[in-house]
């Protein structure tokens, strides 16, 4: 993996930031996210803007850029990774270690008196730009909304926004029919006084509709925003993808049952002056729900003494909770990937004592081995196929130029999962075809060991997924070992493979509680630099506790 | 334990509220923290003022009364304790119970429209009264600080503020000189560029000038504020306890050793105005550094561009690690503590059958053993001295009218602890001199898998408290039983027996990670309402753990 030598789109990019075409005064730095005007964690090519400027293209960082320097902050997965694609043009910042200073800290430290810091207000959250702009502005400098971007700017070629076909998905699927989700969402709004609803997770907007698109790689989604109001409902959408007669049909576009039922289609990128018009109509006690971690664009249109951010949406928390159709459904997804992995796990075994199996081509069978079950999509995120010290890199992704090939010698780690109509899958396996050193038998033990602790807990009824991440961690601890990722994250059904609110982490304490119906990954993993890595994954089910007392859960084992 | 008559107390207070003489305006709702004006755990009886309207006197809790409701928040440690100590005027709200509303919801859920809040700017929190001030706007009422106290007001007897002797500790006892803390707090603020630091937490200045008190029974503290700034140090105190030599001798009142160290003396009621004119003479760039749980009224003095609110303050966090000195004393008040107890646990086997001891005799009987240990100066909190039902009240205290007879048919639960010069010390030890019944003999083997399990853990550098907790309640859960408190703190030396910034609970995230010379308590326990409780404590110490590996800590067991 050679570096992207970025020295002159830095340049180019430092012109701009002294360009005043974007702005009265030029900016002394600029703020790069790494996601889209959706907050998505995958995101479409067009909107790959830190990969862009940078070369580092995991799922998670953030690069700022100053006059002098470039740096990049990202998490334990990508420390290896980010090192080894970006050029010494950039600094690497390692988040979740006590050194690294935030990017707050940072950029008091380096910028000049009185700075302005430019960032793009569709990119950044609500609540980042609420606490950038404080830590800012208590140091001298001030943070600014350069509406232009400005990776846009010096990116000559950079690709369309995507518009791909819609998929109506029926009650066989879902279990709730989008009206019925509407009626929902709208009743925990009267319970709250609130008037409107403003959704921008392209997850939550998929699930709310029972629609399904294929706008970003791995992710079953489309670019949509919606606003509900007690009576309305208005979508957001390039209006081409409106035209398929049964999307139009599974929409009730022609002959809507209720007039509250009724959807007004606009184009996608009319939601902010249609949320500025309901803004201006509000009247004095009128609440605006918004998500804490939407744009700050979108955020700001609404006044303050209107707006009620929320960190998890009510789509979000009602998505998290499987029903019956869903579970079955990811109950389906899971055995028929199971049926594919058996098949290449006895293919693996037969083939790469023969010498031809590579990271690629062992990830390709993988892959046509589900391709080949019912209602299969496509890959829920790209395979990690890693040998030996590959292993070690948390989020690998074999490219020809790093392809190794398997062999009985050393420790093979797959990190995989599909979309099917029914469900989404994400399994691990970590395998020796050969025999394996003591340490790596030590470690595999220590890492099954916290796999089977968090699968076999039972906790009580609120309790918060963080405080079942060190049952993860006991045995690797004992021994002076540890993993710097999270030990599980929601799953979707036929959705993101990532999804809120629920978790197992260290870092987080905002996770909602644990429920019976969510569906998480327990996935701990050990993993040494240069030589080998580990990690089991299970998805599992939060299930009721056997016995009388039903205010405890744990987690199915059978999913 | 009969509840207190509140009719007549909460009728004058609903006067008070309504009386202009407070006010401009009448307020709808009053509230009553627990606090003191330094946010003390435990305080001086001249600040019950949340025991005196309600009759609940355990440690945390928060009243507000409204022109129809009385209601109090409390934790699950006071749930029982709460409901026998206060009348049917009052609401009991179960704090961490999924159905109990936030104070701020309830408020906004009973208020009519437009209402107004009070507090005393005084005992309430800055970062609460931002919280509660922020969420009533939101609502459409407002928070207004009401500068004289209504429950004063409706208080004749009132006692007055104690004023005991001070105790000057030597090098012996603390370590280090209250002149080298000076100068490391300086370090600190000249490296966060901050030009005065404002102390308000009562520990936090017995602990910077090495002095005691005993103001607050239980806690060897004296009231007091200090304002320190880079060349100078402001130490507000009543000056009538300054007049004893030893005590002007260690400040060195009347001859500095240095002009920087120099201490100028304050009447304690001055700190309000002295802080205005600090305030008044900052220049563009002076911040102030206060803690965030400070007073509001006295944050509200520094002008928010100047304010620099922190969750722990660097004398909380310098408090916390204990050196080697304090390390030693602890040590030594610990095993002083233990002779005593092991006298007193021979003394009770011999004498409960006799029929004689009481839950009370049982509890003098263990301070009369432990005031004939060296430098012994008092308990360290009210001696949980219970007996059978007694013992599922979480902090129950004997009184006349409970006092309940030990037998060798039920459990007995003592929870105890000294302040000695060198330590303070807290011990639970759950016992029985008969034959314990089987349930309780399972309740009592898995508290103390979670005691173990907490004691025995390995964990690395930069883990906070929180993320143990789960540890010790893992074998309760499996059998579906679970505790309603955290399991561990904080604990001083010869200071408050509760103290931060690290602990060991399922509540909190803002602990700060643990690190070696850290002292908290380990005690799980397990509570059968109506029939027993156990609970199990150890004090430990944080050390690097064994082996080559020197990144991960354990906790020492022999403290």
């Amino acid at each position: 993996m050679s570096p992207k030598i970025t020295g002159e789109l830095l340049r180019q990019l430092r012109q701009a930031m002294k360009n005043c075409k974007y702005f009265s005064e030029p900016i002394q730095a600029y703020i790069i996210p790494s996601g889209d005007a959706h907050q998505s964690e995958y995101i479409a090519p067009c909107d790959c803007r830190r990969e862009f400027i940078s070369g580092f293209d995991g799922s998670a960082g953030t690069a700022i850029v100053t006059e002098q320097h470039a740096a990049m902050w990202t998490d334990g997965r990508y420390f290896l990774q980010a090192s080894q694609q970006m050029d010494n043009n950039w600094t690497l910042m390692k988040m979740g270690l006590k050194e690294t200073p935030s990017q707050e800290d940072w950029l008091i430290s380096v910028l000049p008196e009185n700075s302005k810091v430019g960032v793009d207000p569709w990119i950044i959250a609500a609540d980042q730009w609420k606490n950038m702009f404080k830590a800012l502005s208590s140091a001298g400098h001030s943070l600014v909304a350069v509406q232009d971007n400005l990776i846009d700017a010096v990116w000559p070629d950079r690709p369309e926004r995507p518009s791909t076909q819609l998929r109506s998905l029926g009650l066989d699927y879902t279990g709730i029919s989008w009206q019925d989700k509407i009626t929902a969402l709208r009743a925990k709004m009267s319970e709250r006084k609130i008037t409107w609803f403003v959704a921008t997770a392209l997850d939550e907007i998929a699930w709310l509709f029972n629609l399904r698109g294929a706008d970003i790689e791995y992710n079953p989604v489309f670019f949509a925003y919606t606003i509900v109001g007690m009576n309305t409902i208005r979508f957001f959408v390039d209006l081409k993808r409106l035209s398929n007669p049964a999307v139009r049909e599974h929409l009730q576009l022609d002959s809507p049952s209720k007039p509250e039922l009724s959807i007004q289609t606009f184009p996608y990128e009319s939601v902010y002056t249609e949320l500025q018009a309901i803004c201006a109509a509000l009247g004095p006690k009128d609440k605006v729900w918004i998500c804490d971690k939407a744009s700050c664009a979108l955020t700001q249109v609404i006044p303050k003494t209107h707006r009620t951010p929320i960190p998890y949406t009510p789509l979000c928390l009602a998505k998290a909770v499987k029903n019956a159709t869903e579970i079955q459904g990811m109950k389906m997804a899971h055995i028929k990937d199971a049926v594919a992995l058996c098949e290449f796990f006895a293919w693996l075994e037969k083939e790469i004592p023969k010498g031809n199996v590579t990271e690629i081509s062992a990830a390709d069978k993988a892959e046509e081995l589900r391709s080949q079950q019912k209602d299969f999509v496509g890959l829920s995120f790209p395979t990690i196929s890693s040998v030996g010290p590959h292993g070690a890199i948390i989020h690998y992704r074999p490219l020809p130029e790093t392809n190794r090939t398997l062999t009985v010698n050393e420790v093979y780690l797959i990190d995989s999962g599909a979309q099917y109509v029914d469900g989404t899958t994400d399994v691990t396996r970590t395998m020796h075809f050969g025999t394996p050193s003591a340490f790596e038998k030590e470690c595999f033990t220590y890492v099954l060991k916290g796999h089977i602790a968090v699968s076999a807990a039972i906790f009580p009824n609120g309790t918060k997924g963080h405080l079942l991440d060190s049952f993860a961690r006991a045995a690797l601890w004992e021994s002076g070992l540890d993993y710097l990722h999270g030990t599980g994250h929601g799953v979707g059904c036929f959705l993101n493979v990532h999804e809120g609110p629920c978790g197992i982490s260290y870092k987080t304490f905002a996770d909602e509680p644990l429920e019976a119906g969510m569906i998480v990954s327990d996935e701990p993993g050990y993993y040494e630099d240069g030589s080998f890595g580990i990690r089991l994954e299970n998805v599992v089910l939060v299930v009721p506790a056997n016995g009388s007392n039903t205010f405890f859960y744990t987690f199915s084992k059978y999913l």
